[in-house]
């Protein structure tokens, strides 16, 4: 049985939580509160690959980095997407979003670009800030 | 307690399947085997507002109705998405993609335009057998 090796392209962003199934791992765009949903199982690129207890530990696991993020950041609207066109690995994102925010009601996946698409960095100390808002949020909330 | 009303922006698709939580929509575009899985809950317009119960339904029912898309249209990889910037009753996005289709490697849901962006229709009799067999692969494709 092979062994989970996190992709390196998700690798470089920070970890935010390491929950039953998943990682999570947090975006570095200050637009939009945005986490990456990573379960820990090898050689899977899609949802429906996994087994049905670990889809109900998925849905659950995305369920809670979502309330951590209305907690944390207050966002209007919740979107979630499995899509690995750049990186097969599966990852579930899940993301915060508000009318004012300057891409609504577009996606955030932008056309031809690489994930995430041209992000605005939080700067320094705000990344480490909301790094930490957002773990303190992952860690309160339930399921 | 609310009875459940399909929106109807949603409910101008016809309907491809009626499952225990949830009815699968199919979408008249022809560059991609597309279906819209809704869960036939009230008032519910985020993934994390949904029981436990009836969150592990809905992946166990976007996993089945992938897996139906992957039989009946062969696709080499599956979007799974719950946006909901114009349609705010919680429906998920099911569909196919090939790096050869028009959009690889963006996302099918364009900037600022209506679900789904320019659809390409499948015209007569395409559509109609596009349906019958889907239908027939949710039929046949078990959990």
């Amino acid at each position: 049985m092979t062994e989970f090796v996190l992709d390196e392209r998700l690798a470089r962003r920070p970890v935010a939580a390491d929950w039953g199934l998943s990682t999570v791992l947090f975006v570095d765009d200050a637009r939009f509160p945005w986490v990456i949903v990573v379960p820990r199982v090898p050689d899977v690129t899609e949802i429906h690959q996994l087994s049905a207890g670990d889809q109900a530990a998925l849905i659950g696991e995305v369920a809670r980095a979502s309330r951590a993020l209305k907690a944390a950041f207050h966002p209007e609207k919740i979107n979630v997407a499995a899509l690995g066109h750049h990186v097969p690995q599966l990852h579930v994102h899940v993301l915060g979003r508000n009318r004012s925010d300057p891409l609504w009601p577009d996606p955030v996946w932008g056309p031809g670009e690489r994930e995430p698409h041209n992000p605005v960095p939080y700067g320094d100390p705000g990344f480490g800030e909301a790094l930490e808002k957002l773990r303190a949020a992952l860690d309160r909330v339930m399921f």
